[in-house]
């Protein structure tokens, strides 16, 4: 009798995308006519540059041909995409990392999911809260324990550091959903926290391409010894548009070690190619083609352009949230806006309300865990016309604006 | 301290197709003139149908547009695609599969290995031997336990069926690596195994384009109430050279049930789904395009002229090693052929042998299981003036052809 691994009971029931997409198509079929904005998910609006247009396009040409054609590739991607990362996202700001560090994915999304095949379910997770919804239901479905580490505007949404000793945390800078930044400092106490207690940081940084404050640090790794601590996730979904094409890669430094039951101290990433090699057979060359396109100069310019346009839409969300004594967060170095909701509202009936006022599509902060109750989340991907439109909907839901403050 | 899945420790250091890599690179390194032919992994040669290219040409420009840029598909495929694949791959043979059962991905090998989430390590599960190194491994990952499935000449290396109650069986016809199909009459045996003993088939037949006796089935969906205990996994990749491109689907009936430890049945496609949303964001859009023009009657004339041409080098494989007495299996409706090593040669002794003399890759049987010792896989997917080549070399390994029947 086949039997269900019962962690995934212990999930939702459904993902948090999947219930915005459930109710919004809900509403559509109850109000057939009705323009819905969707400021909603984090999906990319612009169509992709030239450059990486151009390098697809070459690439299709390839497999059409025989002396081109190219059949599997490398499970952990090919070595002149892999190289240009290296050059371009690491050695750029005088990081050492090499390209056999670097496992290029199909998106960040599974390999933070999947990275949880190789720990067993004694790992003690720490994961912040509110957060992106997969580190947490990738965990439960591990069955592996998780310490909510709450963000908040006392920490500037970057979390204390914990006093318990943790096996594994999850950060994620620029921050989604809050859009917070983390300044050097205080990435330096979560890497001293994590060499202290021999903690391995899962770093999400798929949206580094927003931030503009050179302050700022780009990756984990422009942090003295976060290679012995640290992996570090990056997409091309969001840098360039990316969402449908399915690229991005996960950087696993030499250092990083998982012990075994009888206290040997194994190299993680050799057991990542082996965990690839079965459940992975690479991604597209095309994708992979087009992610490389990315580097060049003109394919750095076309798409910091993209970024720079969503960075403007997001000011003006703030500024719009701001003047309604919304508290936005975020938004600066971050596509997302965080805000409260107005007072007495919980966020998935602000969700609803907005939905059925404006036929704006938010998503409700209470998603994105417990911390997240009371706010809500807007994203800057929508076109600017959009936003523009949906902003001044969402306005009018709050005649001379007469909102409380909570 | 980060704890290693221990489960992790149960597999060999290397999988198969990496130790093949590093074994014929080595080779390389210390003959570097050599002009080695690969007859050992199965990619394919060819480059892909006009058809193909069109289509995924034009979804490149669809994604420079902004009208008709898309960012994220369902995870679970664009409906374009499911009901390409629902008409063209069961309706059309008198099979009732709904596109809401079909859930396309990055390939079958990622699926055949990520279903695993759903079940728990208590689950007995049946592989076949010699077999596919992936059911192995990722079972081997999640900790169940494994009963072997001898496959042999007495069985025409369509197994024997279980004594014994199993939970999980994984069977692939036409099979990878002996290249033996299955009649609908044995396979109604396994799906009466299945219904009697509540039992999930994994069902892999990522080669039934390679199917040309009509008499054979073509999904297990052609035995009665296989959708009560059937999953089926499929791909583009040898179907129409997606090998790079990243493509295949699984099919998951709504009757499809798993139990929980209070005696629950859930029905598996909604856990399934759960499991994506949070792990998978879709197969690339470019992707899907290219696989739905597969269904087009340009798509179809091209892509089966292409499994015709692999076809034909089979069928020259099959008549050299006949020749050589080496008892070759498939070859026909499959494009894998499985023979005798010469007497007295391990299937990794073999290997080395054939590289060395004749600088040609096989794959050693026993990289599929204790049962492949002694014999070793030819693919069909090199070129046929390749192949000739090969063919020719292996020969001249063996003069006077004076081997031994084992």
């Amino acid at each position: 009798m086949p039997i269900l691994n019962e962690n995934f009971l212990n999930l939702s029931q459904r993902y948090l995308f999947q219930e915005i997409a459930r109710r919004t198509a809900d509403y559509r079929t109850s109000h057939p006519d009705a323009d819905i904005i969707s400021m909603g998910i984090g999906d990319v609006s612009l169509p992709l540059a030239p450059a990486v247009i151009d390098a697809m396009h070459r690439a299709v040409d390839e497999e059409a041909r025989q002396k081109t054609f190219r059949g599997y590739g490398p499970e952990r991607g090919y070595l002149f995409l892999r190289e240009a990362i290296a050059n371009g996202d690491y050695a750029s700001r005088g990081i050492d990392i090499s390209p056999d560090e670097i496992f290029v994915n199909d998106g960040a999304k599974s390999d933070t999911g999947n990275i949880g095949d190789l720990f067993s379910a004694d790992n003690k997770v720490g994961i912040a809260d509110p957060v992106y919804p997969v580190y947490v239901d990738t965990n439960l479905m591990g069955g592996r324990p998780i310490y909510y580490i709450p963000c908040n505007e006392k920490n500037s949404f970057t979390g204390d550091i914990p006093q318990i000793k943790l096996d594994i945390v999850y950060l994620c800078f620029p921050n989604n959903p809050t859009g917070a930044v983390i300044t050097k400092e205080k990435l330096q106490m979560w890497v001293d926290y994590a060499l202290d207690n021999d903690c391995i940081i899962m770093y999400d940084s798929a949206y580094k391409a927003f931030i503009r404050d050179d302050s700022l640090p780009h990756s984990i790794y422009e942090i003295p010894e976060a290679r012995k601590c640290a992996i570090e996730f990056r997409s091309f979904s969001k840098t360039a548009g990316f969402t449908g094409i399915r690229c991005g890669y996960t950087v696993i430094p030499d250092e990083i070690r998982l012990t075994t039951k009888t206290g040997e101290r194994i190299q993680l990433n050799k057991w990542w190619e082996r965990r690839q090699g079965c459940k992975f057979n690479g991604a597209s060359y095309i994708s992979q083609r087009g992610a490389e396109a990315i580097y060049t100069p003109e394919g750095l310019a076309q798409t910091q352009a993209q970024t720079d346009y969503y960075l403007h839409t997001a000011s003006l969300i703030r500024q719009c949230l701001e003047s309604l004594g919304l508290h936005p967060q975020g938004g600066t170095n971050a596509p997302y806006i965080w805000a409260k909701t107005p007072e007495g509202m919980s966020s998935w009936e602000f969700f609803d309300f907005l939905l059925d006022k404006a036929q704006v599509v938010i998503t409700p902060g209470a998603g994105f865990g417990k911390a997240g109750e009371g706010w809500f989340r807007m994203t800057s991907f929508t076109s600017k016309e959009q936003t523009e439109c949906a902003l001044t909907r969402f306005k009018s839901c709050f005649p001379g604006k007469n909102l409380q403050n909570r």
